[in-house]
């Protein structure tokens, strides 16, 4: 299995201190060595990192501990293979253009082997169900909208299909167009979200603490997502399984289930 | 405008001296200072590294220069802005897929607002030219062909695409799908291929040299592209205005021109 870490925002932050701990998870303290990408939205535009070693030693993974990139929208993965080789081609999160927007996928689960028939708009390059099931949801969207509808038309198809491809197996994916972001729980996937009045927080997989009081202003507002929560200090509420929550501008924009 | 490199290999090569030369020019030894970005082809997977700095002073660049990672297919550029803000969304290389493989595109020159109409099939994120151009050939490669043909095909049509938008002004670019390189000069190319024996070679942008002897086997045969030779005691091979050359395994396979 693997780990998801999300974030999502209405002022551009940088995901140092929470990469920090979810990297440790990558080969220190847990197993998930299989691997590791993050993409980071900046206005339309979008880079990822990726790597496949492991994030808890890999040298581009440091870079991103240490760099700060402000963004809106984050999407983040370590890898434990299950299905599909240790290769990059595997390696989440995957990217796809869709009305002229860059959407980002990230998945934890098993879906075994799903491989429904696809019509050639989006095709897995990989060979992981993940990818697939990304595909499957871009070609739905695709197919029922020429140009990009209203946000809740989208989340109102995303969770269908997410609905659909969760019954073959566990389901929890992240996914954003720079503007929303759902997080569909499966099994496991937690939130919280840090505003005003800004507290310290202190880091579950490493003896690291900071003051967000120090580094915010009272507007600001973001919303974290974890498979498991971060931080030992903090209230994480828990995403129920079969639940859809859409983050936007740091809060949660639609609730499905 | 821009400068362009590339590398077409027969066995996976890091581009570390290649491309320490190549960011001295984003902000050093010349102008390119508008943001860059290079697209590493791994097995079927891609990743890419880019910034909005320039690359001399940008901290992933510096990551890039230091960090041997091997592969068979590269793309750089280094970005002097002249159409579309310096944003990430306009930073080249750019990515889409077709037929489940990642192809990469960068661009050279100056298309002056060339804005076909497009299907939907591919859309530009960004404001460049440059990024329509990319769009507008996988969109005739996808119309033509529902699944991959022959690499001479797709080479055919290609060419055929690179002349008729090199008719809107200058279009010197690099493409690849991780087997195949295509670089088309419209202005300003030159190319090398290094293969046994390997020699020293002293870069022009700053004062180091590598022995390729030592770091290569005797079957090893790497091709550079770029807007300008990167080495004084080489001999670059210009590519004329209106050529197409499709590089495969570190040596010219198909001609145009």
């Amino acid at each position: 299995m693997c780990q998801l870490l999300g974030m999502n925002c209405n002022v551009p932050t940088d995901i140092c201190f929470s990469f920090e701990g979810f990297a440790r998870r990558g080969g220190d303290t847990d197993e998930h060595s299989d691997g590791w990408g993050i993409a980071f939205f900046e206005g339309k535009g979008c880079r990822t990192f990726m790597d496949v070693q492991p994030s808890a030693e890999s040298v581009v993974s440091e870079l991103v501990r240490h760099y700060p990139i402000r963004s809106m929208n984050v999407i983040a993965h370590i890898r434990k293979a299950s299905v599909g080789e240790v290769k990059l081609e595997n390696t989440h999160p995957f990217v796809r253009e869709l009305w002229g927007e860059y959407w980002v996928f990230a998945h934890n689960g098993d879906l075994f082997g799903y491989d429904p028939p696809l019509n050639g708009r989006y095709r897995a390059v990989g060979t992981t169900d993940s990818e697939r099931a990304f595909c499957t949801i871009l070609q739905r969207l695709s197919d029922a909208f020429d140009e990009r509808p209203t946000m809740q038309a989208i989340c109102n198809l995303v969770h269908e299909q997410a609905q659909r491809i969760g019954e073959e197996g566990s389901f929890n994916f992240l996914l954003s167009n720079g503007d929303i972001l759902v997080a569909r729980c499966s099994t496991d996937l937690y939130y919280l979200v840090r505003q005003h009045p800004f507290d310290k927080a202190q880091l579950k997989d490493l003896d690291v603490t900071v003051d967000f009081n120090q580094v915010t202003t009272p507007n600001d507002r973001v919303a974290v997502i974890a498979t498991e929560p971060l931080t030992r200090n903090e209230r994480w509420t828990r995403i129920e399984p079969g639940q859809c929550l859409v983050f936007r501008n740091g809060t949660v924009a639609y609730r499905y289930g």
